[in-house]
């Protein structure tokens, strides 16, 4: 099997890691990405399975993503959230009309016995979307932030209290009991892959769950493919979500080597390639002597078009090792 | 206390009978009106507790209704409903998005622990509805439709096949061991209603679920509060709804006449007076036969004013008793 026709793993959280997947899809041939998603934000609200980053990876490799939100569906409409206030419901997690039928389809699959697994491969279907989209387990893991006090489900956290809180601690309850994605373990052990891809998802809440669950960093560890990072810390910024306001609060440094000591030091010899921003070429003497292959270009995605060219970058990088 | 002062208890289903009340509200003091609702059509749909008649009463009393639909609310959009139909979803039951707020409202309630009737009282307050909506019980009664062939829930039979199969008959599961709504079986103790009127609804799924609750008719019955019906069948038709079709199929002349043996082969002595519309009046001797009281006057209710003509005829009939 030729690396062309070998598949690609890559790992994402929600909106960051979807647009380099997207990417990758553009750049890939139908069916040859492979994406294992972060389901720590998963949570049961009003009686609903809510997937947030399942969704945003299904919503935008299927171009129905709402650009200008950064969330939720194109030409989305909030009715049931506006009859919902008058009625004095809780508001605070914003259910759009047309996601609203996610939620009810994937709900209402899960109670008729189908596996989080199957309903994802089921709505990515439905949606057209030829990429294979994975939750990471089908176990129930489910991220808690640790802030000042008081410990808060990841969406109490990031929705309700926008993230204000300060953070001091993740901790990510039932992962011991979790199995990482059976068809994703499968081909690592066929050696289907042949590069892995790190989203610019964050460290903390999107990429830990998964790389934590029980067997799956040492699998890709000790699999021939290499393993290509792209930080998601771009001159001291987040592109996207509260990673460098965590990293801040935790002490970290607040750049793309604060995200590579990060990496290095909880999973050793994971990462082959790290790929940061052009802006921060300077930190690539100290990222390497972490013992990872630094590689710079530029890793902003605005539209489609540096999305395809970032990809095909990592996606070099993979083939050149 | 006069019979001005004291309550009115009406037993009602959904749209036939929501007219009526509506009409009784308009005449009454508020919170003078007791509405006890059939739930013999509730149903949990893709995880929600779904309660038709009772949204239909709050909906009509709260001023929300949908007049040209004939159900569901005003302005309703269909977004969720469009959405799930792309994904291949349930999409018989036709879930408006605000309609969606109150089941979603009511599910989470109900899931917190408070009972169908703490929520239908919750429901009210919120949209400003000063009747009290009793649901007919808390335990969950499910009508079942007997067609040729087969047995259909209430909504497969009523929404999903148009009421198109054959009806043999009909069961309510689970109302042998259904207990009648607490406040209204306190307010019958107490002597606290002047009058009890049961309005046009179907006789058959909707009226008897309510009246075969155990104990319930003959506590009707017993009480001195007059009990006053209206027919739901005018001139050989009934105004909404499938009861003239069930009546033929079910070989019962579909007539006035034919309702009023209806109830007083199964409720003897239940009724006081009858009320049949203008076009109806040679029936009246064959229905006062039976022995019950007959009374005629224009029962097709168009607008506002009919309503609440009929509702102050039949408070009429309740205190000249």
């Amino acid at each position: 099997m030729s690396a062309a026709q070998r598949s690609i793993l890559a790992l994402s959280g929600g909106v960051g890691g979807a647009k380099l997947a997207l990417g990758l899809a553009d750049e890939l041939a139908p069916g040859q990405l492979h994406v294992l998603v972060n389901t720590g934000d998963d949570f049961e609200h009003m009686g609903l399975h809510i997937s947030p980053d399942i969704d945003t990876l299904l919503y935008t490799l299927s171009g129905m993503a709402n650009e200008e939100l950064g969330w939720g569906q194109a030409g989305e409409t909030w009715q049931t959230m506006e009859a919902l206030e008058r009625l004095g419901g809780e508001t605070w997690f914003r259910l759009g009309d047309k996601d609203m039928a996610t939620h009810l389809w994937r709900t209402r699959q899960l109670q008729q016995g189908k596996s989080l697994g199957e309903v994802t491969t089921g709505l990515a279907q439905q949606l057209g979307v030829q990429t294979h989209v994975h939750p990471m387990t089908e176990e129930p893991v489910r991220t808690t932030v640790h802030c000042a006090g008081e410990n808060l489900s990841f969406q109490h956290y990031f929705v309700r209290e926008r993230c204000e809180p300060k953070v001091s601690g993740f901790s990510f309850e039932g992962i011991s009991a979790a199995r990482p994605n059976r068809n994703t373990m499968r081909l690592l052990q066929d050696n289907a892959f042949s590069s892995v891809v790190i989203c610019p998802s964050n460290p903390f809440v999107s990429v830990d769950p998964i790389l934590q669950l029980p067997g799956l960093w040492l699998a890709l560890r000790d699999n021939p493919a290499p393993v290509v990072l792209v930080s998601p810390i771009v001159a001291g910024l987040a592109i996207k979500g509260p990673a460098a306001k965590m990293m801040a609060e935790l002490g970290v440094p607040v750049t793309a080597l604060g995200v590579a000591r990060h990496y290095c030091a909880r999973y050793p010899g994971l990462l082959d390639y790290f790929v940061i921003d052009d802006s921060d070429a300077t930190l690539a003497d100290d990222i390497g002597k972490l013992g990872v292959e630094v590689a710079v270009t530029s890793t902003v995605m605005k539209n489609r078009a540096d999305k395809a060219r970032l990809a095909r970058f990592t996606l070099h990088l993979g083939e050149a090792s």
